[in-house]
């Protein structure tokens, strides 16, 4: 496993591993008649992960999935989300609608309520019309197919401008097994939206504890390395399912591969969700080395993601390495201004104190591309490096998040 | 001095309290031909305090004043300062001008150099024109009287809309004496600016341990309790001179009334920093209530302070209740969803797990005012409490900090 190959499969989603099926149905919940109801369901009990939101204000169906991943002992056979209505802030009938929904999946399914996990992304603080869920539970659970994974990622959809799929191919010592995903996410964002989600699905055996130490690696350098505005949603989770159907069986001694195959899946998903970030007219990489751990290069990574600066600067195309070091020297991590350095792209700015202004038309040129490369060294000497990725901060971000919605 | 009564000086500044002379001259740093050069001195040597920038990418002139009130034992008897340049990322050329600043100001008035403070503010990245520096200081040194004030206020602005400047007159059981300052600070923020400094002049008496540490109280809920884009300069310094001229003594035990006194004129120049906050539309008081201490309660308002999502909607007026939950939930404080509440002025939005949207059309009225009051409780049943200032995020912030500057 540790020389796993992994191909990317053109076009293939979180139906594209063998026995998945997937669906997405209108039922009514987004008023504008859109798919809303959205369905993944495995031929046999799975093994199943789940991380979850670290916000405390925390949504009803984050805590029924939560509860239900520790009474099954890590199974799952389905996972049913809603969008238009994020189920947050509803008080106990919030509880009450969520256990419905992971109730009414298991009678169309024949599983088990624990093994099914509930998602919901939409409004806070508006309950969920449990009519239209039902209705939407009992069109999808006949509509399930293996090619249904493109609707189920149109579903899950509130502002995301596009949806976002993923599916690999892993070749090892013990065999070919594949991987495939869907999430959506815009931001934290819409008004009221309740925000990041993730499915990802494959057909390799492996068991619990093992898929959740890999879903957390993969998790902190994918979903946990991207910033649209460094908001925190009531409802995010990402869930794994591994059923089995290829036969092959990863066990922990090959967990670096799992987490290989996995990625091939989460960081184009991620990655998706800042192109498709609100206002995003830029995707930018963070890079940040020379820091003395590689929690203070995160550290340091994540505040210039989430610096308006910084954002700014990228989407008016100035090569303002000032700001950056600005970011840096403040972020809390260990920062020493003679060794550091910034690069934009190929053009170094400033290293060993001294600022490179000659260059700055040449950074100017290369910051009309689509896609930013920032690389900034903390000068500390250590050998920490992280990244981040994010998106520029436009006037239409603004636009989008100040229009009056009441 | 518990009993100290605090009243405002119309039109008073820097130069207000006796013994204070203060002027503002044009030397030819900022290309524009503005005021651009600062001076404000003692007649004779008076108590120092100073609060710096926590940035480790720290400017020159921060280095210098930070060594100059230690050699002094606290003492100081001028603060120098410039615009248009803030001598930061400059090398071992930069302390070289900024000493040199220190001892040109130092031969003017007869005191000695460590009796000198110096601040830059302006452009990161590039040298400080000593020759226009050493004009500076000797016309102002010329120019000083007791009306400079309003002349040093606007010498040390940047991109600021307005000069910051408050007075106040203390009374109390030992006397009359007076607290003036000035301050700038626009955000972070102009391209490459580095950013927010304060001077305060007092003609009370007080020991230079007393002086700092009043001034490090009256920092946290003033200075420190503002926030524009969450950013924070590498110049960013607040210093209070105290000589002694009113022949009002205040001692240790006095240090509640000090603390109100330097409050009565810190607090204005605070607030007035933010009004003039780039793109700034409104000003908003965030009150954190709530919580299991006050530290919590102000990393849950300052978090709020520094939400996107938070300050486009009260940009756009959307009475956004969820968006405050969500922000809370997500700071780092302590929070308990079932007890919080949300208020935007008058109205009651959120309690008890309830939303009370019916009315929102009544809080989106309020939000048209410019002086927005936003309450959140973070249901803990604590009694820490914390508030912040800040304003909201405008299409026009984006649109100074994206134009291209090189």
């Amino acid at each position: 496993m540790s020389t796993v190959r992994v191909k990317s499969i053109e076009g293939g989603g979180v139906s594209t591993p063998a026995g998945f099926r997937a669906a997405g149905v209108a039922c009514g919940i987004k008023p504008s008649g859109a798919l809303d109801l959205s369905l993944v369901a495995s031929a046999a009990s799975a093994s199943a992960a789940a991380v979850f939101t670290t916000n405390l204000a925390v949504a009803a169906p984050v805590v029924v999935s939560r509860e239900n991943v520790e009474r099954s002992g890590g199974r799952a056979q389905a996972v049913v989300i809603n969008s238009g209505c994020a189920n947050a802030c509803t008080g106990l009938d919030g509880m009450e609608h969520a256990r419905a929904m992971a109730d009414l999946t298991s009678s169309a399914l024949g599983c088990t309520s624990r093994e099914v996990l509930v998602a919901s992304t939409g409004v806070i603080g508006v309950k969920l019309d449990m009519a239209k869920a039902r209705r939407g539970i009992s069109d999808a659970a006949r509509q399930l197919s293996a090619t249904g994974g493109a609707a189920a990622a149109r579903a899950i959809m509130t502002t995301d401008p596009f949806p976002k799929e993923a599916a690999i191919e892993a070749t090892t010592g013990g065999g070919t097994f594949r991987v495939g995903g869907m999430a959506k996410g815009s931001g934290m964002i819409e008004p009221r939206m309740a925000t990041m989600l993730g499915v990802v699905t494959t057909d390799a055996a492996v068991e619990p504890e093992v898929l959740q130490r890999a879903l957390a690696m993969v998790v902190s350098d994918t979903f946990n390395a991207i910033s649209v505005d460094g908001e925190c949603s009531t409802n995010d989770c990402v869930f794994v399912l591994a059923n089995g159907r290829s036969g092959v069986v990863v066990t922990e001694s090959e967990l670096a591969g799992l987490v290989s195959a996995l990625r091939g899946v989460c960081e184009p998903l991620a990655v998706g969700i800042v192109r498709g970030g609100e206002g995003a007219t830029k995707l930018i990489t963070i890079r940040v080395a020379g820091a003395v751990s590689a929690q203070d290069a995160r550290m340091a990574a994540r505040a210039i993601a989430n610096s308006p600066l910084v954002k700014t600067a990228v989407h008016g195309g100035d090569p303002n390495w000032g700001r950056l070091i600005a970011v840096a020297g403040r972020s809390g991590a260990a920062f020493s201004l003679n060794g550091a350095s910034v690069r934009i792209g190929p053009v170094l700015l400033f290293a060993n104190g001294t600022p490179f202004d000659d260059r700055a038309p040449e950074a100017a040129e290369y910051l009309r591309s689509r896609e930013i490369d920032i690389e900034v060294d903390l000068g500390t000497g250590g050998s920490g490096r992280s990244h981040m990725w994010t998106c520029d901060l436009s006037a239409e971000y603004v636009r989008i998040n100040a229009e009056y919605r009441t």
